[in-house]
C-alpha cells in the first residue's frame, strides 16, 4: 500500500510517500514547497515529481492520502476526508486560522487530482471523542457551547500512540488492542484490572492526558491549544477575567492582547529569555530567577494536571513521557515525579539519566507505578491510522 | 471588647456590633442602609443609632472595626486598615469594582469618625499568602504579572476557619494552633504526621482549597472570582481563547461578553433553569437534561480540583464541606465522594443523610479519610480575626 502524508501550512505544502509492506512502513519519497499561494499548482507539481523520481509509475498508484487536521466544528475522529470534513474545517477557520483553511483547500484539491485515492483526515481531537461529557463542557450558556466553545483537547495522535505503546510495554495486549482499534471499532471493555496511564506530551506545546484502558478520559488542553500547561510561547491556563482587565489596564486592543497570550507568554514570557527550554534551563543554571520560575511553573502545572485525573482514574499504573522535551530531559522527568513515592512512583536515577531519547523504563524495579519514556513519531502514527482505516483494523498491526 | 463589623456594598452599608467577653461573641446591635450615596452620612447615622439604642454610651467605646475586604493590589493579610489598605483597594478598583471603592471610602470615613478605634481589614485573599509561588503565577509576561494578573484565591476567611476547625475536630490541636495564629504569627512547622485537608466551600460561589498543616497550598479560584468551579451564574474556568472567539463569532462587545460570563453562565447558563441549585436539582429530578448536565459539571469540577492537589499534598486525611450548598446537600457530598474508596474515602450513607446543616462526621468509622461537614460563619470568623489582631493571638481562643 502506498500512503501519501500531506502536511499543509498557511503558506507551505510538504509531503512524504510511504510504502507499507508486511506491516513495515518505509519512506520512498518526500518534498515540499514554501511561500505557497496556489495549492492546486504545488500538489500537481508534487505528483509529477513522484512520477519523475520513479516513486510511482502514475499518481493513481497512491492508495491513500493522510491529513493531520487540527479540529473541525461538530466533527472529529479518523474519517474519510470528504465534503463534510471540508465544511467542518471551514466552520472552525476562526479557531484554527493557520491550519484549517489550508487543509480544507488541500483536501479539495486532492479530491480533484487523486479521485481514486482514499483521503483520510485524522483530527488532533480524535482521541477525545469518548471523554465523559462533564469533562468537555465549560459552564457557558448553551448558545456559546453550541457555537463550539467546549473542551476539545489536542495532541491526540501522540497521546493515542502512548495509549497503544504503553499497554504493549506493560504486557497488556488486551488494552493495546482496544487502543489500536479505537478509530475503527470504538472503545471496548477489557476484562481484569484497569490500566491507568497518565501521558505527558512535553514539547514546543505540551499537554497531559489521562488514559483508562486505552481510552482518554481527560486532557489538559481545552478549547484552544493555548490552554493547559505553559507552552513555549503560549500562556496555558489563564483566568478568563484577565483578558478584559489587561485590555482596560494597558489600553491595548484585543489583537494586541491575543498576540501577547499566543506569542509572548509561556516559557518565553515568564523567563524573558527564550521559548526554547534548553535556553531557559541554561539561564536558570546561571542563576536567572525568571528562568527558574518559568521552569517551576511548567513542572507545577504538569504535576497539577496529572494529579487532577487521579480521582477519575481511580489510581495510577504508569506515567509516560513523550515528545521532544519529555524524551530528552531526565532532570524534568525527575522534577515532575519528585516526592510521589506515597503514590507508588519511584524514579531510578541511573535509568532516568541514561535515557536520552530512546524507549525506556526509568522507574525502579520496586516502583508500583511504571515510569516510561516513549518517543513520539506523530507522522508514523498518522500512516498507521490511515492503514487501519483503509484496511480495517483486524488486518493491520 | 466591642467590635463593629462594617459591611459595605456598592450602594449599601450594613453593620453589626459584637461584644466579646470571656471568649464568647454576642451581637448587641445591628442595622443597615440601602441606596447609599454618602457613606459619611450613613456611618454617622449608624453610630448615632448605636448610642440612641444604648448599645454604647458613646462611639469611642467601640474598640475595633472589622472590614471583610476582597483583594488589594500588592497587599493582603489581616492588617490595620490604614492608608496603604485604601491605596491597595483603589489600585484594584478595576478588578473588584463592586467592592473595593465602597470599602476604600468606608475605611476613610471610619478613620475620620472613630479615630480611637483599631480598624482591621481581613482580605479574602489573606489565607493564600503562603501558597508556593509556582501556584500563584500565570505564564504571562512579567509586565502582566506585575500589573496584578496572578492567582489570588478567594473565600479565604471561610477556608481558614475550616483549617482551624477541622484540625480541632480531628484532634490535632498543634495544627489548629498554627491555623489560628496564622495572621499574627505566620505559618509554623508542626512535628509529627502532616494533616492534609481539602476544603470544599460550595455556595452561591464555590471554591476548593488544599490545606497542609493549617496552611493553604493551593485553591481553585485565581485572578478573579469567576474562575475555578462553575459558580451560580459565573462561568468558572474557561479557556482564555474563548472570549476573543465569542466576540468575533457573535459580534458582541467586550462588555456584553463579560456580562454573559459573570451573570449568565455557571449553573444558570448551563441549566437554563436557575442560579439556585435547589431549582436546578428539582428540574434535574424532573428529567431536564440541561439541569442534570449543570449538576454533573459542578460535581466533576469539584472532584477534579480536589484531585489536582493530591500530588502536592502528598496524601489525604480529610475532606470538608462548608457553605450553603456544601452543608445542606447530602446528595452532592455523596456524588463528589463517589468511587473514592481506593483513596480511603468512604461516606456513611445514614450519617450523610442525617446531616442537614450542623457540624458532623459523615464518613464511616472504617474510612481512612474523614469526611466532615462544618458550617460556615464568615462574619464570626472576621470578629475572631479582629480580636486576634487586636489582642495578639496568645490571649484569644
Amino acid at each position: 500500500m502506498r500512503i501519501l502524508i500531506a502536511n499543509l501550512g498557511s503558506t507551505s505544502f510538504k509531503y512524504r510517500l510511504y510504502r507499507v509492506e508486511g506491516g513495515t512502513e518505509s519512506v520512498v519519497a518526500s518534498g515540499g514547497y514554501e511561500r505557497v499561494t496556489d495549492y492546486a499548482d504545488v500538489i500537481r507539481q508534487a505528483l509529477d515529481a513522484l512520477v519523475a523520481d520513479g516513486a510511482v509509475d502514475e499518481p493513481s498508484q497512491i492508495d491513500a492520502v493522510g491529513f493531520k487536521t487540527v479540529l473541525g466544528k461538530d466533527l472529529s475522529g479518523c474519517v474519510d476526508a470528504d465534503d463534510s470534513v471540508i465544511a467542518a474545517l471551514e466552520g472552525f477557520a476562526a479557531v484554527a486560522p493557520a491550519h484549517n483553511p489550508p487543509y480544507a483547500e488541500g483536501i479539495r484539491q486532492f479530491q480533484h487530482l487523486l479521485p481514486q485515492a482514499r483521503l483520510i483526515a485524522l483530527f488532533e481531537t480524535a482521541f477525545y471523542q469518548w471523554v465523559p461529557e462533564a469533562a468537555t463542557w465549560y459552564a457557558v450558556p448553551k448558545t456559546w457551547h453550541d457555537a463550539g466553545i467546549r473542551r476539545y483537547g489536542f495532541h491526540g495522535a501522540s497521546h493515542k500512540f502512548i495509549a497503544e505503546r504503553s499497554a504493549e510495554l506493560l504486557g497488556r495486549d488486551d488494552v493495546a488492542k482496544v487502543a489500536r482499534g479505537l478509530y475503527t471499532d470504538g472503545p471496548r471493555e477489557v476484562a481484569g484490572a484497569p490500566l491507568r496511564v497518565i501521558s505527558f506530551h512535553l514539547g514546543g506545546s505540551s499537554s497531559v492526558t489521562a488514559i483508562r484502558n486505552g481510552v482518554a478520559i481527560g486532557t489538559s488542553m481545552g478549547f484552544s491549544p493555548q490552554s493547559g500547561l505553559p507552552q513555549n510561547n503560549r500562556v496555558g491556563d489563564l483566568d478568563s477575567g484577565a483578558l478584559p482587565y489587561a485590555l482596560k489596564t494597558f489600553g491595548i486592543t484585543l489583537d494586541e492582547a491575543e498576540r501577547v497570550l499566543t506569542k509572548e507568554s509561556g516559557l518565553l514570557g515568564v523567563s524573558g529569555v527564550s521559548n526554547d527550554l534548553r535556553d531557559v534551563r541554561a539561564a536558570a543554571d546561571d542563576g536567572n530567577a525568571d528562568a527558574q520560575r518559568a521552569i517551576e511553573l511548567l513542572v507545577h502545572s504538569a504535576r497539577q494536571w496529572a494529579s487532577s485525573f487521579l480521582f477519575d482514574l481511580g489510581g495510577l499504573d504508569a506515567l509516560v513521557f513523550t515528545a521532544g522535551i519529555g524524551e530528552h530531559n531526565a532532570w524534568l522527568r525527575d522534577a515532575i515525579c519528585r516526592g510521589l513515592e506515597g503514590f507508588g512512583v519511584e524514579i531510578d536515577p541511573k535509568r532516568n539519566a541514561d535515557c536520552r531519547g530512546g524507549e525506556a523504563v526509568v522507574s525502579s524495579d520496586a516502583s508500583k507505578v511504571r515510569v516510561l519514556v516513549i518517543p513520539a513519531n506523530e507522522e508514523l502514527v498518522l500512516v498507521r491510522e490511515v492503514q487501519r482505516k483503509v484496511a480495517g483494523c483486524a488486518t493491520c498491526k
